[in-house]
């Protein structure tokens, strides 16, 4: 939640209704745009009052794309409060490059409002050594330091350390007061932790009902009144998993325990929000054979991240080159088989590409759990035969009428039946087997699929080709 | 959240904290089982015992899945609290089964306990005389109905009525007893809408502030001085830019407004959970030309699904065919040039699935706004020459030195260059294009791309191939 206890500079009220979508964007590009412009007329003031209309989480963003030298001029006139909720707010990175270039102390004292869990993420973006300076200058390192061993997309690295908490032996007055103490961390908490003496999560109670109760009742009878089950994780567990959770009970918090049960932390839904969408992006570029690229990020990067699967690809599909080498003969005598040969690659292909897009992505949500793999294996072979049949018929028809020759329809339609199976069988079992190996099912699964459906297309097509043409014509 | 007020049957502890991951899984899997054997030995009482060791949103899961005499069996016996939970977390499908099945006078009394949203989106799976009937029998059909005119994607449909709100010139303890009456309601809000007399939102305080908070103190100070900017969207906003707003400013909730700023509901944080997830999933299925499909739905939907894209893709194959057959004469002569054919097509495919998929995904999560659009293709055709260049050396070499002719090396050069260029054009194209168009630049544009990469990469290796073999063998 965002906190913007100023006034604010338009004069609107605390609560700014916007429009959302594109007409964000555009109004932000024109604040962006005039920001700029008061930066180069040296009217840094105007800038930073047109700054402040935007939310925390969009100066951020904004403080990150403007130069060095704009991004000084504007921090330095920025009130410490909202300079803390920006760095609070923003994504991670564009936190970590106003941080960076912050005196360590100014960056500690700043960082002192912040989120324990957003502050460690922050840091392990910075070098070493200016993290260990800003770590030296905190108010309350303990809270830090112990997140910095877990990495930022595990449940540890998501978890908050200053997440509201009561005894269970205590009133709900007394609950209350503990709750005060926690201030403005414990807003935006619907829940508190109960624990028992010994730090062990024995239940949770809203806060609701910690205020609606008589002061004088025990938290204990409270939670075992309106007792609620929740799933923990452990602080090593990926976040995809924590998303998972939340998102298939509903949960607004996770608790995060150790080996003992001992609460180390709590995740809240609205920060494991981005995750589906961040793992989903994954996967995606990663089935595409671009893993980790970014639209605009640096050119470098984007050659380092795609290049190698590019002079992959050349290998494997050398192998299919090879395959038709061997048949070279053959097509010097019947050229138009080489005609077919984007054909039987293409339709194979796509076959290939939607069982295996299907397939990662149904292991990635959940829905093919190990004893179902055989299963799914059927299902989809199942689906080749009948396509292959269907592309068959089609293919073949053309083939034969476009070309005169009924030897050509036939080592069509046989290719599109075979090939159709190939990309059945890979598509599924490429990811299949990668899992069962404990490999990421998502890497680089569409160059696999489409060099067997290319290599074993091609030695289908032209050896029922050379057998069919030569033999009928 | 999830309630289970009744002792659990397992003697655990009302906190039930359970490992993750595959073991749930597992764990499940032997309890599912044990539950049919009961089922099949008539011991329903024992089944359902074992059931209620489940969390809500898995013993609705269970019922699904089970056969509709199983499912009556168990539904008539687990107690009328718990069946109003299951339908409250379960995945909506799974809720309209069980629904479905039950006298609408019964359904309507457990649906009484459940979500506004919850009920109208699992009365939108419902025939419409079933819902209708449902309807009819509702304690409150005022909160349902106004909600069944938004579909179940928008904020309207994903938003609760029955949401805390209290007036800002109230007292903080006047609104402590408004919340009293939302009872459970409440539970799970961190936060509660502050309305002025004509229902328009001036804030939001969070719960915490106002148990905190002098009883006497007006909620309109409260909310001033911790005032808090939000963004509110209107009911026909599509889930995924909730989602979007939700994941960019971590809000835990976003109010939805009518044109006049009266507030119409509110939308949670873990309530949008899933659509990130689900939102790329439908976008990861259309690049690969499976819209809409399922791991293991029914197998005629599958066909319907996919089917139409393999032969749509065998027309576009058919004009790459079309190019190699005006090269027909030319590969008869020369048919070593066939052997490379998938290396031109190979190539560009993937170049072109790397830049297709990248485009559209950082379009779907706001990262190419409209006006980046040109130097987004900018940027593609530099990568694309680029790695055209490395690969023309790698290819061309290759080529050269496998069929000792330097005319097929230059032609494999020149062909790499030429179809990285036309990979990066409309990878980035295509989506941009479709955009402008106001169509989904998701929709199978991996077909597309692939067609132009295919059609205009054998064009320029034949034709170089037929002048450079023929000019330097």
């Amino acid at each position: 939640m965002n906190r913007q206890t100023d006034p604010q500079p338009n004069g609107a009220s605390d609560f700014a209704s916007t429009p959302v979508g594109d007409d964000v964007r555009t109004d932000h590009q024109s604040l962006r745009r005039r920001i700029r412009e008061a930066l180069g007329r040296d009217r840094a003031g105007m800038a930073v009052g047109l700054l402040r209309r935007m939310l925390a989480a969009d100066q951020g963003i904004l403080l990150q794309r403007v130069s060095r030298a704009e991004r000084g001029r504007l921090v330095a006139l920025i009130p410490r409060r909202e300079l803390s909720d920006i760095l609070d707010e923003a994504p991670t990175p564009a936190a970590a490059t106003i941080v960076e270039e912050l005196p360590p102390e100014r960056a500690a004292d700043l960082l002192d409002d912040v989120d324990s869990h957003t502050v460690a993420d922050i840091l392990q973006e910075l070098p070493n050594e200016r993290a260990d300076a800003i770590v030296a200058e905190l108010e309350r390192p303990q809270d830090v330091v112990p997140l910095l061993q877990y990495p930022p997309d595990t449940a540890g690295g998501m978890m908050m350390t200053d997440y509201p908490r009561v005894r269970h032996d205590v009133t709900a007055g007394n609950a209350l007061d503990v709750l005060r103490l926690f201030g403005e961390d414990a807003e935006g908490f619907g829940w508190v932790c109960v624990l028992n003496d010994r730090r062990r999560l024995v239940g949770a109670v809203s806060i609701t009902q910690l205020a609606l109760a008589t002061p004088a009742r025990s938290v204990r009878e409270i939670t075992e009144e309106h007792g609620h089950r929740l799933v923990s994780v452990s602080p090593v567990t990926d976040q995809e998993e924590v998303h998972r959770i939340m998102a298939r009970y509903s949960f607004s918090i996770v608790p995060v325990v150790d080996d003992e049960q001992r609460v180390l932390g709590v995740i809240r839904a609205e920060e494991a929000m981005y995750v589906g969408e961040e793992e989903a992006t994954e996967d995606m570029l990663r089935i595409a054979s671009a893993p980790g690229e970014r639209v605009f990020g640096p050119l470098h990067l984007s050659v380092r991240h795609r290049l190698p699967w590019l002079v992959l690809n050349l290998g494997t599909v050398l192998v299919a080159a090879a395959v038709i080498s061997l048949f070279e003969s053959t097509i010097a005598a019947i050229a138009m088989l080489a005609v077919f040969l984007p054909v039987v690659a293409g339709q194979g292909g796509i076959a290939g590409t939607q069982t295996v897009t299907l397939v990662v992505r149904g292991m990635a949500v959940g829905e093919v759990p190990a004893p179902t793999g055989l299963r799914l294996l059927g299902r989809e072979l199942l689906l080749g035969l009948l396509h292959g049949m269907a592309l068959a018929a089609l293919a073949g028809a053309l083939g034969w009428l476009w070309k005169g020759s009924p030897g050509l329809g036939i080592a069509l339609a046989i290719a599109m039946v075979g090939n159709l199976l190939v990309a059945a069988l890979t598509g599924a079992g490429v990811p299949l087997l990668l899992r069962r190996l404990g490999i990421d099912p998502a890497v680089s699964s569409a160059v696999f699929v489409t060099t067997f459906t290319d290599v074993l297309g091609f030695l289908i097509f032209l050896a029922a080709g050379a057998f069919f043409v030569t033999w009928l014509g």
